[in-house]
């Protein structure tokens, strides 16, 4: 779906959800397979064992793209993708958890191209005991309404 | 393979690069099908022909997560991966595009648990063209040497 919405009708503080999904081993090898990254942390179930968290773990760049599209649903025309801040993986993720994303929107700043501002969504994955395991702040550079 | 590299060990200008990796149409299905993220500008060759860039362009999450497939060469036992900064898509990945990875050791910091010092490692990702398409800062908590 498209819709457009202004950097004028962003207000901070607004929030939305995604619906929970669970990360599956095939995931996890989905992944490993079109990224090349076979390190043992999410490969080697023996090896893990031998580790502080005792068995496979999902790649960050698994939790963060899957997380990112967990969040793709409705397309914004008047706005675009800057950049990501802050990503930090806080808690491991184990196959069989089930993760959802929270988007509230914390800062709105404005662009050096006048017609422009930056909108900032803090974006936080959480795990089915509601622990946080990702964070990052997703910019978005906001076309301002031709009213204005 | 397994090595230890101290935190002591790393100096500031220390580059590294990898192999160059074709980004396919392959890529850009499976990592939709991985993600949920269907957006037009990734699925729709049609649409993309009424964009300013004309066709189909890889998704942000899916050239992140490649390129940092792409640096998980050697596994370091004493560091782990802290954070990501400063990520930006400064160019668009086309069907076809070759990229590879530059990373350069930019910068070590003291961290708040003496034991460990945080290292930032500037990625660089650019075309088969040298130019830059996606730029981002990778924070490595890193031990120090036991003998310092």
């Amino acid at each position: 779906m498209f819709t457009k919405k202004y950097f004028e009708e962003f207000e901070v503080g607004q929030t939305r959800s995604t619906l929970g999904r669970t990360i599956t081993e095939t995931d996890i090898v989905m992944h490993a397979g079109q990224t090349g990254d076979f390190f043992p942390h999410h490969m080697d179930a023996e090896w893990c064992k031998t580790q502080a968290f005792k068995q496979r773990i999902a790649h960050g760049t698994l939790i963060f793209s899957v997380a990112v599209g967990m969040t793709a649903s409705v397309i914004n025309e008047v706005a675009m993708t800057y950049g990501y801040e802050r990503l930090r993986f806080i808690r491991p993720v184990f196959i069989g958890d089930t993760i959802r994303v929270q988007i509230t929107i914390s800062d709105k700043q404005p662009h050096k191209k006048p017609a422009f501002g930056l909108v900032t969504e803090k974006v936080e994955v959480l795990n089915q005991n509601d622990e946080l395991v990702m964070v990052c702040e997703h910019l978005l550079l906001t076309e301002k309404s031709a009213d204005e």
